[in-house]
């Protein structure tokens, strides 16, 4: 991380929902999703340098708001996420997210960014380095099950890094599979529409589980899964929201990002404390195997971890120098002498 | 708290550094303090009622990195706030902060702000509040030792709040003193520049020390105190960094904002884990008495809490309000179908 900018101290880069936009659109989508699979494996690789708090949760009624911290040691990311199911009957987002990049050295913010479309991507990135390492060999077809706001992200990162050809879509609101066709008609995917869960998972490699049920809810019953498939699981990510069918676990290999966070908001939640997952990070670096037979059935139970924010975050920051596609935000006050803080203020009288 | 504008659900006010000055001096420094003081008042009277997570701190080398979040309920707040002492030296600041407020009911952000100039106000806010309930009654003068960043902010909080007239002020390094003199000439206060810690206490009815030192350090010793005097000590904050000769804190009532946190970072870190302290919001709320006697040396181990940041964020979020001291920030993604994430993205290419 390089200082900040020694000339404009009180500045810190921005990025806007809509700066967002034009630059997933400028560098693509693929790549973007590509670059930060690729920072996500690399701080995967330096996964016990960091910070690893758990998410500082505020429970109300309705919802959750959540600040996600972590650092490596040079670098402090945080991510603000709520999450409030009521909110689609308002017209409001279920999830919003913004986040933040700091100097460790200095404490100074170096990042304010938009992170709602930003999650997606990373969401996106973290599946597919996953199923890189989880998948069967040359897997070609994925089912999606569960068609919102996560399925084309999903889509086109196991095309661009897995190489898949088909996605097989189902959705129990026929409207959502309609948005997904829609999108992804010039994709290059060959994109199937299937009318219940049992015609979408039939034949694919790997089966995306992302469906927004609040509740426990068994998208997938244990008849479903066949030997040899790997089940990407992103929907299950708080207490009392699972999609599949605890048999399904018993028969898996399950993979996780960070056991005390996934025990209480993921898949596993539904399994005794101590039984046996495999952390993604040690895969990664080799320490453990992912994927040792045709016929084993991988799992991975994915909630979200801060470093993957902290990874897109590190993307991002890269992605946007030599761009204009942040605003300066005037955030850090800093007078000319640091215990002149009145004077500072007083002195502003000339700008009034 | 209001619902964010339906109309721009995009949108969440952001106040600058410029901003926030222009507002301050467009207000007035005094008439700021007072309202945050009301608003801390107020917050105190219903404080069974808030969220008291412990700040989360991410530790280095150089400083900490603070998130500090709290809710009512009805509203969320957090700061962000860094330490790191070794910046004076670079000509970056030790301190600097943003914060930020959002809706319980829907998770939406609804002020983003600088936080530097707003958590000045804010502590000399919460030392006059504390002041109102434990200085003598009629106090005229306030010796201040340490003539920094906070010390004009104090003066005039105490002006206006306590009706104090005489400021006497001492700082090892005179510079210090020379700039809080400019800064107060037009205040309305006699202000007198003393020599020595014992010269500068002499005579005060009120003793407020807003040194910088990291470590342990005896600013005010047994002698220098009498009785009848009011300590308002807000230097000491953080594991390690104390004022006040231990034998101080054993003459003198103590009044804390958070015990759990005070016992680690203030004063009292000096004294037994069962040392007995008074809750400040119960004296506001009238359940624990206050100055009792005018013998009585009363202590405000302050060390800040964030319920504090949240009335400075409620105050601001009213006090911009019909102002033009704010800019919309674009930082919350709004589709028009909230699963049509990507849908929203690709449409942006018109705008390219």
């Amino acid at each position: 991380m390089t200082s900040p900018n020694l000339d404009k101290l009180n500045i810190v880069p921005f990025v806007s929902v809509d700066n967002m936009m034009k630059l997933v659109l400028t560098i693509g989508v693929e790549t973007m999703i590509k670059g930060i699979a690729d920072q996500i494996e690399s701080d995967f690789k330096r996964w016990e340098l960091f910070d690893k708090t758990p998410r500082i949760a505020s429970h109300s009624k309705e919802g959750v708001i959540e600040l996600m911290p972590t650092s490596d040691g040079e670098v402090y990311g945080f991510k603000y996420v709520n999450g409030h199911p009521k909110n689609t009957k308002e017209g409001l987002q279920t999830v919003t997210a913004f986040g933040l990049l700091a100097d460790v050295d200095s404490g100074y913010p170096v990042l304010l960014t938009e992170m709602t479309i930003l999650t997606a991507l990373r969401t996106a990135a973290m599946s597919a380095v996953a199923a890189k390492y989880l998948a069967p060999k040359d897997s070609k077809t994925m089912a999606m099950i569960g068609n919102g706001a996560q399925c084309e992200f999903q889509a086109l990162a196991f095309k661009h890094i897995l190489g898949i050809e088909t996605v097989r879509l189902f959705d129990i609101d026929p409207v959502a599979t309609d948005k997904a066709i829609l999108n992804l008609k010039d994709s290059g995917l060959n994109v199937i529409r299937t009318t219940s869960h049992e015609e979408c998972v039939s034949g694919a490699d790997i089966i995306t589980t992302c469906t927004a049920d609040k509740q426990c809810a068994t998208i997938l019953t244990d008849n479903m899964v066949g030997s040899g498939q790997h089940i990407n699981a992103i929907g299950g990510d708080c207490p009392g929201k699972t999609e599949l069918h605890k048999d399904i676990l018993l028969r898996s290999d399950i993979f996780v990002e960070f056991p005390p966070q996934t025990r209480v908001e993921g898949e596993i939640q539904q399994l005794d404390a101590d039984h046996e997952v495999t952390e993604l990070w040690q895969v990664i670096t080799g320490e453990k195997e992912g994927r040792t037979s045709d016929q084993q059935i991988t799992l991975f139970d994915s909630v979200g971890f801060a470093i993957e924010d902290f990874s897109a975050l590190k993307y991002l920051y890269q992605a946007i120098k030599d761009t204009e596609f942040y605003d300066d935000l005037d955030m850090i006050a800093d007078p000319d002498e640091p215990r002149d803080l009145f004077g500072m203020v007083q002195r502003a009288k000339a700008n009034l």
